[in-house]
């Protein structure tokens, strides 16, 4: 409770880490880059997982594990995979107390590995599609880190899939892009832009990726989860061939995605305010606290909030701070700050009355309501929460999304007014290289589903067919 | 289907790894001494996590995620661990393409980095206990490995609690020991002892070791499960002192507690048999599979097994083998050889007659039974099953449980008769490692909760005051 949490205007980066802190979600780790996930951030995490697994196994998918420790002579296999993420890479070179023939890379992604084994798996068309997903750690070095946005080892889920088409392997890769949109509006409560990114910013070793893109209180954007079109680039790589229907044989399509544990990040991000951590509640590990406020009668008090508890448990995930040591004041506090989307707090006067005084989280709108069928109304409630989290989201993303046409203009605009900038561009990773030396801001994606505006880039006129979205990233 | 399995009389250690092929459970890894857990391997761990996950939180502990890294210098903070775990340590020198400052190793166990975090988290009494599980990868270099008993990497969990007295520390231990004991005996069907190691085969770093320890069918014993006291061994090295009720500084008291994937091979080599894998229902993440026997009916056959399916997935997990392309013979093999529980053959004859045929994997048993209602009788056989895996393997066990009083007669009976030998022994360490340099068996558990039977030690012939268990083991 000692902890003060900055507003977002006068620190919006230490407001962050204090509201991580005051909500006990992680620590930074000894060791340099890595974090320590705390139970309160780790059980979000356990939401996400549940909410995506389900929605991976409901489309097709099974999980499995693979090793964490990858060859050298794997990830050189395919070039644009190994320039990627080598130099990233932490490597094992002893182990057993010896030096090792051919240092380990520990996996900063899985492709290869798990390429190496469809070899195995597969040999006829009969064997396709083969879908399957991991939950594992991951680590890629990093040199500046920021709990659960960036870290070295971080928890994520990567899908990799093998098809017997180009065009199977496409609508994957667009299928999966879709359950992640779905999570992130439907689960997180979080608006994103969708589509494609451009060959300077794909995953080193894909045709195409696909991302999903948010927008932070900051006005910057995060990209919050990827589908990667793979090509047969690792089939080849691996040599990984099926016998088609006609007897022939062919390389077989593959494609990837994942989102991590940056996903808790963003959430924070996008919906937190200047009293601390605000949770969307699909995703709340508890969505109701109950608080009893004794007043001068402790024992009357004590005993109708826990009936409260108990039976609004039945069907909502509810804890109790029950803490006679600390005021009701601190502990509306303690509530604030641990995000929980609702509190209903419970007095001598509210027990005579039969009434509970509900407040929520992401207004702080305090309602005395009935006592008798509270349960069903704290569930509509609930739900209001999680619709009113996505409406200020998208509201906030729309009031800070922009057209621009002049370079100029976008240069000084884009630091004096953070956010979505749509403009033309010529298609050149030249160009889009210029911008980001220029201006810290990239290209964040080349939406789908859009129809075509013709224009002219903004940095040399020549013609576009659309604009693309411009932000600063994180 | 090309894979044949060696029968357990004729090669027992081949006959595992044959079972485990012919399901698709895992396969070595190109990595030396890892493995690949496949899609119907994982999915067994996932059924395995999902109930201890239940029992873990209904005792009230929390899921958190520490870092794979651990800096060499906190390993060394504890001495007996640094000696047990160093010389099998995977340890990463370079990191980011640069030369690391100091080596990280690869978390062979996680009391170190966990205690150096409790540190910052245990100030005062009010703190405690403090109740944290981790589910993760674990790296111990092995020399000689076999799948999912002993791998380079594996996947476990690892509870790690803090207590302000010995005795909650105890107590903590010995509930841990108790889910483990079962969730064995309740979900794996695995009849297992109970009680203490000794001193040489406890924990590095711990007082005192209980374990649960199962017996295979080639009579050797298996460790399934560990659950330490730690003392005050870990708060010392880390500097861990609460504040205590009389507002003096004390030292922490600390457990930990682990299983892993290693329980797979458990319940493969307990209830398997010649013709492959056989799964406890309440683990088998497919309890009943539907296989239409199409005769010369295919279009009646297929609508009518369709439905039954349909119907047995609202209470059961239920899958179906429909290929037109393999025969019924052939379907029923590889039904056998997945070890799910049950399986319901759907053809002409048994739709004429409202019945479906019942085949029990268990005991091969064949039995008609009435459509309607066939869910419920499907679960009481499931039920029945589950049973009759758990009355097998503790017949078996007692049938190769044995007393001994000269050690001449053990040495020649160890090898001839392979099994759990109830034997008296003086106590020392000198002695225990004599016995397993000449026999290599090795004192299995001082078990809990039996009355003491003094007897001599069949080594020296000194004063004993109990029976302890010898065998090999895995």
């Amino acid at each position: 409770m000692e902890i003060t949490i900055a507003t977002r205007a006068e620190d919006y980066s230490r407001w962050y880490t204090d509201v991580i802190a005051a909500a006990q979600l992680a620590d930074y780790a000894p060791v340099k880059g890595c974090m320590v996930i705390r139970p309160n951030g780790y059980a979000i995490w356990e939401r996400m997982q549940r909410a995506l697994d389900d929605m991976f196994k409901e489309t097709g998918h099974r999980n499995a594990y693979f090793p964490l420790f990858i060859p050298e002579s794997f990830l050189k296999k395919e070039a644009e995979h190994v320039e990627g993420f080598a130099p990233e890479c932490a490597v094992v070179t002893h182990g057993g107390g010896k030096k090792l023939d051919e240092p380990l890379f520990v996996r900063p992604t899985s492709e290869t590995i798990i390429w190496d084994s469809y070899r195995n798996w597969i040999q006829s068309y009969r064997d396709l599609p083969l879908l399957i997903n991991q939950w594992c750690n991951i680590v890629r070095w990093e040199m500046r880190t920021r709990l659960f946005l960036r870290t070295t080892e971080f928890l994520w889920q990567e899908g990799h899939t093998a098809h017997a088409t180009e065009e199977d392997a496409r609508q994957e890769a667009m299928r999966m892009l879709h359950v992640y949109r779905r999570f992130a509006e439907e689960w997180m409560a979080l608006p994103v832009l969708y589509g494609e990114k451009t060959a300077a910013q794909k995953f080193a070793g894909a045709i195409r990726t696909h991302c999903i893109e948010a927008m932070m209180q900051d006005g910057k954007a995060l990209q919050a989860g990827t589908s990667h079109e793979l090509g047969q680039n690792f089939a080849r790589a691996f040599n990984v061939t099926f016998l088609n229907e006609k007897g022939g044989r062919e390389f077989v399509w593959a494609t990837s995605w994942g989102v991590s544990t940056r996903l808790i990040g963003a959430l924070i991000m996008a919906h937190s305010d200047d009293k601390g951590l605000v949770l969307p509640p699909k995703l709340a590990p508890i969505e109701v606290r109950v608080i009893p406020v004794f007043a001068k009668q402790p024992e009357k008090v004590g005993t109708a909030a826990e009936a409260l508890r108990k039976e609004l448990s039945q069907t909502l995930r509810v804890d109790m701070d029950a803490r006679e040591s600390a005021s009701p004041g601190w502990r509306f506090v303690d509530w604030e700050r641990s995000g929980i989307p609702l509190r209903v707090e419970v007095g001598p006067r509210d027990i005579d009355n039969h009434t509970a005084m509900v407040v929520r989280r992401d207004t702080g709108e305090k309602t005395s309501l009935p006592r008798e069928g509270l349960a069903d109304r704290l569930a509509e409630l609930l739900m209001a929460v999680q619709k009113n989290l996505y409406d200020r989201a998208l509201a906030f993303r729309n009031a800070h999304t922009y057209q621009v046409d002049d370079y100029e203009d976008f240069k000084r605009l884009i630091d004096e007014r953070p956010g979505f900038y749509y403009a033309h561009w010529n298609g050149s990773s030249v160009v889009e290289a210029k911008i980001q030396e220029e201006t810290k801001a990239t290209i964040r994606v080349l939406e789908h589903d859009v129809e075509a505006s013709p224009g002219k880039c903004m940095v040399t006129g020549e013609p576009s067919s659309r604009r693309v979205v411009f932000a600063k990233a994180y």
